[in-house]
């Protein structure tokens, strides 16, 4: 049979459901799933505890909050704010701030050029700023604000910058010194049926090989210093993947002895460097990107 | 045997291809290849003459002109100038304008805001215009300039309009009664090799179907009252397609015999809606939407 | 004196305003002004009834309702959305549409690439067309949703088309043959502190000579064949108006007795071609956008 | 009489001709005039070669490089190549590395949402990046390329990201230890006739209070620890400038006796915060762009 041995999914929960399609329990993950059946979101929160579950799982040791919500891109304003406080919840929960002001850095991944990787630059783009202000004005910036000195930056992809983005991130980072990282980036996921309707929150950064664009390097707290908070969206899938995933099911049901080496080879290999994406995505991305840059407006500037 | 019944492409020369793996003569077809080796351009020209040939081959009958250029996207300036001038000379020949100055209407078909659909918005972007400037100025708009009058419009998609895309430029030809029409168009290839390597020139003008945003109604010499000649560049493939090629190969190889419905069903049916397309789309289409404009900026500016 | 015989603005209100200062009443002329204290909101309606009104006031026959908020672009939704209420009212009133469900087409004028004249193109990007929908679902196209059928473009500027805008309006509307047309564009103001603040909302269309671009031709009821209203919105002052306004004040305050030839000679004509905007326009245009945008999604989805 | 004690431009060349104007000489500024006249080119070198010059001009000690060509963004490729040409000498000169491969960090100022103050990020998108190619593939990554490490960034403004620019490229510079910086920015001038005709090179970097954007903190080798080329092209003129400019002319022609300070009173305060601009500037700004960029990539990819 087929081990579907190198298929990438950046999302823990399709990880996961790796496992349960064989009915194995992996030691060193905790599962915990909650449906909020108002609101219609599936919260799944998987908890990697240790390096072996780590390795089962191929991501780090770490929590990852998906939230699955089906109509997450219809165009109707009042559910997307219910969503953005429902993120604003959860992100609060992994931060555990303790100071009652901080600095924060977003930073948001991906190409702006290319539409299903814009995901980061477009949510930076809608992000009230307030670093700047709260430098010059003090508390007396805006009245009902926070004086939480937010930041941001869309720094680009290597392609465009000839640097690696953890290059461009710690240099900004040792500079401003903020007290946490939230990286925001366009995922690729396993399934089409998971683009564009789930969110991922990690506290476990942003890793290399993840990503629409494939970080080669880390932004972590190990690479950065300080904690980082990785959103994500999946918009893409792999075009491999679903090859792949396809003439699995069709092998299987056919009950065909083969050699999945063989197989590897008759997955074009021009399939490489290619992705899967729906034809809205214009639209689909520009909604999302609004939704976090709301849940992240929402958890700054709340008063403690 | 699975049968491609329903595989679509945008390019005639991979209509053809269907045949040549069968071994297959078609009537009322004809092609003519001719490499040019010192410029690395393989030109393959597809004439449909008959309604049987057009039945077969799924396409108009017309003249449809491929230039495949494995470097078509290299950084290299000189060789996309190259490519420019070959392409103004096809155009010219398919044109055969006889008036000493003419009006033409270019149309940049596709959505700016999804990468792999904005060529032709892009190629309208960098048009040199001249209509308004030759009605104004007359014979002094510019030294060594003709006076053909060039207009361009980017109309967006029905998503964005409301509107068939045919119905807003069908208003705008009764109004400007341009000689003919060039619209450019992102398009769908089948296989991935032809991505960003081919550009197709067809007297066909854009028929129902076609395009990456799959135009519902045609903009022809029938709709439009005028000839229209459609430049295209495949920039994506349908994701079923890459799927059901695949599995096809796979099930030849394996010399399976098995019921061509059923491996319908098999192809998840959420690949409906996604197209297969480079990461390094963005690049790509800059630089065709450059060589395509260049092309049509020496066309309608030579002198007579 | 210097009389301001040929400054330009495209607000009825300053017209008005000319006059006030030399207290004269203008025959075929009505003004009636109303303070909303708790929106702070200044409507203040000019309604020019006869052609001796238009002649004095430089504008044609008709009415203009201008709406003065001092926040119009303050970062507050719920503020913005109030405007956007009150604005789809005085749309209403305005439109008189007795049918029970009426197309529209949105025309949103201006140049996308230049960001004070980027309104119109901004407006048509948020808005929510249905026309499309409605064809093709009928009345199941939406829940809560009327069937009135709305479309929109953004057709772009003469630069760029090598069309007047006019040409292009008037074929789409022989196409789609629509009740009514709303054409959104940026507007020259006469003085900087209407910039960013004033909307107005007038049932004469768009005239030649007005809007950043300077349309050449009109969009009016005499030219389309249906009723046009024009939603502006000042973003800039033309260079040579401030120019002549500061040093009309400057000499009027010196008591100098001038020639106004002479000085009309010494304001420099390089400024021809010259506008004056603020820095930050940026986010001032994409906050009105979405305000003018979510005003017609109001209008247009209303439930009758 | 009125001096123009607070007027600012960006320009070297228009501060030495405030001195001109009162044929006065400035000691410790050394002049040099060229003009290139096959090529229409005005190549006008300031030297500040002191601190008493430098106070007199209000600009750091160092050398100024003004390039005038009044078909700057006249649609002729041909031309602007030799401008990129003359403009790649002169970095050549003013840069004198030493290093027979080095690494450079290209910077492009201001923000890209607003027309004018897009230059720079416009030259970095058309920049030809490699410092990750060569990284990668060593020697072998580009045949006739050179292995100067090019990299680039679009920080983009302080509204934006909530940090000073200049913290942002420090931080970068950090990281990646460039050899030397090129920041491009675009510029305010004095008068409107220098727009869109003026490329001005300088070996000062950039300072506080320079730039359409008006930069709080300065990139400068002070503050870099790099040497820092600062390319700078005139795109704006600040409108309360314009208005005092013509004001002084008046005064002076009508030879009125008047008080200065009254005078500023005059001038309007709205127009704080407004620039004056060209209505083409969207397509000047792009021209320029390729310029600058195609300068930068024949200064980098020169063999030595």
């Amino acid at each position: 049979m087929i081990r579907d041995y190198n298929i990438h999914t950046d999302l823990a929960l399709e990880d996961k459901e790796r496992f349960e399609s064989d009915q194995v329990e992996i030691s060193g993950v905790e599962v915990e799933e909650i449906y909020n059946e108002e609101k219609e979101i599936q919260i799944t929160t998987v908890r990697i505890l240790t390096e072996n579950g780590a390795k089962a799982m191929r991501k780090p040791v770490g929590t990852y909050i998906t939230m699955e919500a089906p109509n997450l891109t219809a165009p109707d304003e009042a559910y997307q704010m219910e969503i953005a406080k429902e993120m604003a919840l959860h992100l609060k929960d992994m931060l555990k701030v303790e100071k009652k002001e901080y600095t924060v850095l977003v930073v948001g991944l991906g190409n702006r050029e290319v539409t299903p990787d814009a995901l980061g630059p477009l949510v930076v783009e809608e992000l009230f700023v307030t670093r700047h202000l709260v430098k010059e004005f003090g508390k007396f910036v805006l009245k009902n604000h926070t004086l939480n000195l937010v930041s941001a930056i869309a720094p680009g992809v290597m392609a465009q910058t000839g640097m690696e983005t953890s290059e461009i991130v710690k240099g900004i980072v040792s500079e401003i010194q903020p007290d946490f990282i939230i990286a925001i980036d366009a995922l690729a996921a396993r399934n089409t049926k998971r683009l564009n309707r789930t969110i991922q929150i990690a506290d476990t950064g942003i890793n290399p090989g993840s990503g629409v664009g494939n970080h080669r390097n880390g932004i972590t707290k190990e690479t950065m210093g300080v904690p980082v908070i990785a959103i994500g969206v999946p918009t893409v899938v792999d075009a491999a993947t679903i090859v792949r995933d396809t003439m699995e099911h069709v092998i299987k049901e056919l009950k065909i002895e083969t050699d999945e080496l063989l197989l590897e080879q008759w997955i074009a290999p021009h399939l490489h460097g290619m992705f899967v994406t729906p034809k809205d995505i214009d639209e689909t991305i520009a909604r999302i990107g609004i939704t976090v840059s709301e849940a992240l407006n929402l958890l700054f500037q709340e008063n403690s």
